[in-house]
């Protein structure tokens, strides 16, 4: 069973009665009149993160991916809670003050506080994370028009080429390693955004689990289809001179996910703004397709207009 | 190294500059400004609950546990969120119907709401509930004072006499098992007294790990004792007789925890009111000793007036 129809099947309707759960189908929970923004999500050895050699990097990738839930809403994130369950190898002295570190400069750099959370003993190591802001109004997912411009923040596929280079599944120069992996540990949350995105975007999530994924799940209960340009989804110059290198279809590095970039539609009379806020706080806005009717098939297409086969686009959680 | 060690050492100083984390040594996460309380706790199987053979009767005890945070402190709960750990086995569909179930029936009982969580594949079962409430002040942890009454509400035990029975470690007569079982999965949670008891307690905290254990947590950073009275523990009628009947020892069963009644300490001016509010709201709230200056030994005493020797008291998370 897909995460999806699970929450569908038996958790919607115990969210009914509450309108800030917002069905239980968007990335967070607003409370509207508390202006609360809640999201909760849980990181697991071996699923989310591939092992925990690198506490301080496996910390800080969790506690991004968390706030980045609430970063592409349009809201800054003020508290978190981090409850931990592992062994006394997972949590010893020396892997606690690295944990310690990491949450400390993770603090800084994003202006949010340790609030609370819960250490319990398992052999299974997990981490679930809580993040908490407040904001008046938030970016809905399913808000999205026909014809609305569709934009993604940053870069795409870094994060997934890291991932491979850390499973040993690629080879590359040590440079490119170090740069791959801390691209994977330590995506770049666009937490500029937050203060501009409501004025323009109509929609919005992260992008976690893959951006066509992600692009399904922010319009999935209207009737609606998206076009993506291949061409147009923006990549580092990094990841350029790897594909061009090692003759790899890009296709592949921009649909895994782990991205925590947002990805938004916009009306087409908002391209100047957009531009101005892009070139003003120093944010790639990439314009990467369009959104149209539901009698059209939505569809990724190659630099010569031709629809690309997808077998697997992104990673849904299944039991 | 004890849980109190471990926030002590690696946490305490990630939390310093947001006051609203309460220095991390309360039950709760408190914003006053936007009224907000927090509560995060982690579940594991084999740890918090035996096992999963009773998936409807686990998730009402990993619920009342969560809420039972708030209660104490005078906080009505009105969202939670939970996020769940497993594999195909645990939420099998049959088991995730009972689920939805149970929850549906803690929502109504309690008048709280799903609000969101994460579910993703794990061997190793464990849950962890947020809860969230809304309040304009708390009963904090550490603000006993000198000759206070120290108060307990409902009944001491019976959950871990029924614990025992869910172990095979005690055999009881159909009935009682049922009883004691009962009591260990669906304690009573005191909702009605969180409208009055900021209007009397000095201090409060709910008994999780167990009575004397608690107590200790209550005033750990005060320099306070306690004396507490063994015949004035509160327990059930049917403990009582279970007791008499396998001559066991009091003491035992009512420093084990998982009780979730609520333990304050008021000052002697406000017996009056205790017992109105008690007899008005029909809560059983007992008085079963006072809080003493720290030259004085913290103890629990006998019939006699005697002080009953401890080994352990209550249970600490240890790494």
């Amino acid at each position: 069973m897909h995460e999806f129809e699970l929450i569908k099947n038996y958790f919607q309707k115990l969210s009914k009665k509450s309108p800030s759960a917002l069905n239980l189908n968007d990335d967070v929970f607003f409370d509207k009149k508390n202006r609360l923004v809640v999201s909760v999500d849980t990181y697991t050895e071996g699923n989310h993160f591939v092992d925990f050699k690198k506490p301080d990097l496996v910390i800080k990738k969790i506690i991004r991916s968390s706030i980045s839930d609430l970063v592409c809403k349009g809201v800054k994130p003020k508290y978190y809670f981090i409850s931990g369950s592992g062994n006394k190898k997972s949590f010893s002295k020396l892997n606690l003050s690295k944990i310690s570190k990491s949450l400390n400069q993770e603090q800084k750099k994003y202006k949010i506080f340790l609030s609370g959370g819960d250490t319990v003993y398992s052999d299974k190591l997990s981490f679930t994370i809580t993040s908490i802001g407040f904001a008046k109004k938030i970016v809905y997912r399913n808000k999205a028009k026909v014809n609305d411009d569709i934009y993604v923040s940053g870069n795409i596929g870094d994060s997934y080429l890291g991932l491979l280079v850390l499973k040993k599944k690629i080879k590359l120069e040590k440079s490119f390693n170090k740069y791959f992996i801390n691209q994977y540990f330590m995506p770049n949350i666009q937490l500029k955004l937050t203060s501009h995105i409501t004025k323009f975007a109509n929609t919005a999530v992260d992008i976690s689990d893959g951006l066509l994924a992600d692009l399904s799940k922010m319009i999935n209960i209207q009737k609606l289809s998206y076009k993506i340009y291949l061409k147009d989804i923006p990549i580092s110059s990094n990841l350029k001179k790897i594909l061009t290198l090692k003759k790899l279809s890009k296709i592949k590095y921009i649909s895994n996910g782990d991205d925590y970039q947002v990805l938004f539609t916009a009306s087409k009379s908002k391209r100047g703004i957009i531009k101005k806020i892009s070139l003003f706080c120093r944010i790639k806005l990439t314009k990467i397709g369009s959104i149209q009717t539901s009698n059209k098939k939505s569809l990724i297409v190659d630099h010569k207009n031709h629809e690309i086969s997808l077998k697997n686009i992104g990673y849904l959680h299944q039991f």
